[in-house]
C-alpha cells in the first residue's frame, strides 16, 4: 500500500518529519512516497503543484499533507496546491473532529466549490473584483448524506445523531436557497436523526460559546473553514486539530493550521495535529491497532506534560517526537 | 429633529417599545415617525420596504430599526429591509463594539457590498446556483479609512491605535487581494496607528479564544456580519449588543440580533441591545448627557439583577423596561 507524504512549506516539514516517523514505526509495511508541493516549489519550478506530485498523490491509497504558504494577492501561474488537490482527487468531504472537555462535534465541510471555484474577475479597470459563488445541488446533497452517515455512525456510539445545516439562506437566498433546500430533501431520509438550522453568524457565535450544543454541523466550503477553525478551540487549538478530506476511496489528511510563517525554523512548532493526521490515516486504512497505538502516545505524552509552547508547554518538535516515538517503542 | 423608528418583526416590536419609551423621556423635543418593514407587511402588500417607511428614513435625522424576519429562500418581490436601506441609504459603516471583561473592541464592516449584492442566480434547469461577491476599490478605501479613523479616535482614549485587516486572500485573491491592496494603501497614512493582518478563519478562531489581542477589526460585509457575532460572546451576548450603521450625515441604529422568533410574543425577550442603540444614537445626535444616563441606567437596572433569561435573569421585558424608566426619572 503506499502513501503519499507531501510536506510544503512553513512548519509543514517539521511536523511531517515526525508525522512520517510515527507511521514507518507503526505500519513499516507502507511504501511511503515524498512529493512536493507549495510556495518554494512554485519559486523554483513555476508550478505549485507539480505533475510528479499530482501522480503520486493519484496512485497512493491515501495522502498526509503539511501545510503550504500562499501568496495574498494573484501571482500569474499559482494556484493553491491543497485546493487544487482537493478539487482534482474529489475529496468532496473534509470531516474536522473537535473533541475536548464536554465537546465532541464534528464539522463537515463541502470541499470542491463555493468561493473556492477560483472564479475571479476584475472589471472597471481593477476598481471592481467579483467571485463567483457556485453551489450546485449535487455537491450540496453528497456533503449532507456524509454528514448524515457520520451522525448516524455517532450515534451507535452515544452521540445524539444531530445534525445542524448551516447557511446563510437569510441573505443568500439562491444559492445558500439551493443547500438548504437540498439539505432538507437528504434529512428527509433519516428519520432517525435530528435536524436543525442556524445561520452561520449565529452558528459562529454559539460553536464559539457554547459548543457542547453541536454534533455534526454540515456546512458549505467557506463557513466551513471558518467554523472548523473555531471548533479548534475547544479541542486544544490548531496545533493538535486534524482532519480529514474524503473522496470515493481516496483520503487526504492535513493538520488544520497552516504554513505559519511566524514561528517555521524555530522548532517549535507542534506536530501534534500531523500525528492525529496519522492516527485519521491508520483508522481510514483499516489499522485501528496501530491508530490506538498513536492515540494513546500521544495523549501520555501531553500528559507527561512535554508540550510544545502553543499548549503551554516548553519542549520542541523535536522532544515532542523523541518521547513519542520512545512511547512507541516503550508499548 | 426626527428620528424614524423601525420596529420590524418578532421581538423587534417588543424591544423597540421599550428603546422608543426611553427616547421619549430622554429627548422629549424630538419628533418620532413610526414606519413598517419585515415580513409582515411583506405579507399583507406585497413590499418589505414600504415606500412611505423609506421617505421617512430619508427624512429623519436618524433611525432605529428592530429587527425583521426574512426567508431562507426565494420570495418573489421580496428583499430584506436592513440590507436595502443599508444601501439605498448608503449607509456604509456597520460599526459594532464589544465591550467586556478586558475586550474593548469594534467591528468595523462594510456595509453595501460583497455578496449582499443581491447578484444571484440559477443555472442547468436549478442544479447550479451562483451568486457574486462585488468589492470595490472605493468602497474598501471608505470602510478602512473609517476603521483608521475611529482607531486613531480611540487611540486618544488610551487602546492601542491597532487595526486588524480581516480578508481571505490566499483563496479569493483577486476580490479579496483588491481589499487588502486597497487596505494596506489606505493604512499608509496613518503612521501612528499599527496594523495587522489576519485570514478570516484564523481572525474567528482567535477573535473567539483572545479577544483581548484585538482593537478595531476591518473587514468586509459577510466576513463582518460573522466575526461581529462572536465578538459579542465576550460583550454579554446578542442580547445587548447594538451596531450603528452609518453614512454621510445619516444614521440607522439596530440590535445585533434578529427577530428571534422562538422567543417573539412570549415578553421575555432583552430590550438591552435596543437600549444600546438608543444610547448611541443619542451620542450621534450630540447629546452626550442623555446618552449618559442612559447608560448608567442600563448599568444601574442589570446591577440590581433585573436581567432577562438570556443573560441569567428571570425578569420579563416589561420588567426590565419598567426598571430603566424609573431609574430614569430618578436620576
Ligand atoms: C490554506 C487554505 C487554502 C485552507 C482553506 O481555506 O481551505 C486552510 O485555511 C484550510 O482550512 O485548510
Ligand atoms: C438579518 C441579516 C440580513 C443581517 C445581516 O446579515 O447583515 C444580520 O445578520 C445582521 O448582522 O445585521
Amino acid at each position: 500500500m503506499q502513501i503519499c507524504v507531501i510536506p510544503g512549506d512553513g512548519i509543514g516539514p517539521e511536523v511531517i518529519a515526525v508525522a512520517t516517523a510515527a507511521l514507518r514505526v507503526l505500519a513499516p509495511d507502507l511504501t511511503i512516497k515524498e512529493a512536493e508541493a507549495g510556495w518554494a516549489v512554485f519559486q523554483r519550478t513555476g508550478t505549485a503543484l507539480p505533475e510528479t506530485t499530482l501522480a503520486l498523490a493519484r496512485e497512493a491509497t491515501a495522502i498526509l499533507f503539511g501545510a503550504v504558504a500562499s501568496p495574498s494577492h494573484p501571482v500569474p501561474g499559482y494556484r493553491s496546491p491543497i485546493v487544487e488537490l482537493r478539487r482534482t482527487l474529489d475529496l468532496y468531504a473534509n470531516i474536522r473532529p473537535t473533541v475536548g472537555n464536554e465537546v465532541d462535534l464534528v464539522v463537515v465541510r463541502e470541499n470542491t466549490e463555493d468561493l473556492y471555484i477560483g472564479r475571479e474577475r476584475l472589471e472597471d479597470d481593477g476598481a471592481t473584483a467579483i467571485a463567483e459563488r457556485v453551489i450546485t445541488r449535487a455537491a450540496s446533497a453528497r456533503i449532507v448524506r456524509t454528514a448524515c452517515e457520520l451522525a448516524r455512525t455517532r450515534q451507535a456510539y452515544g452521540h445524539p445523531g444531530k445534525v445542524t445545516i448551516v447557511h446563510k439562506a437569510n441573505v443568500l437566498r439562491v444559492s445558500d436557497g439551493l443547500f438548504r433546500t437540498v439539505a432538507l430533501e437528504v434529512a428527509a431520509d433519516y428519520p432517525e436523526l435530528t435536524f436543525e438550522e442556524r445561520l452561520v453568524d449565529v452558528a459562529a457565535m454559539q460553536l464559539a460559546a457554547q459548543p457542547q450544543r453541536f454534533d455534526v454541523i454540515v456546512t458549505t466550503n467557506m463557513f466551513g473553514d471558518i467554523l472548523s477553525d473555531i471548533a479548534c478551540i475547544h479541542g486544544g487549538g490548531l496545533g493538535v486539530a486534524a482532519s480529514s478530506n474524503l473522496g470515493h476511496g481516496r483520503a487526504l489528511f492535513e493538520p488544520v493550521h497552516g504554513a505559519a510563517p511566524d514561528i517555521a525554523g524555530r522548532g517549535i512548532a507542534n506536530p501534534t495535529a500531523a500525528l492525529n493526521c496519522v492516527v485519521m490515516l491508520l483508522d481510514w486504512i483499516g489499522r485501528p491497532h496501530a491508530a490506538e497505538r498513536l492515540r494513546s502516545a500521544i495523549t501520555a505524552v501531553a500528559a507527561a506534560g512535554i508540550r510544545t509552547p502553543d499548549v503551554g508547554g516548553q519542549a520542541t518538535t523535536r522532544e515532542v517526537a523523541d518521547e513519542i516515538l520512545n512511547q512507541l517503542s516503550a508499548q
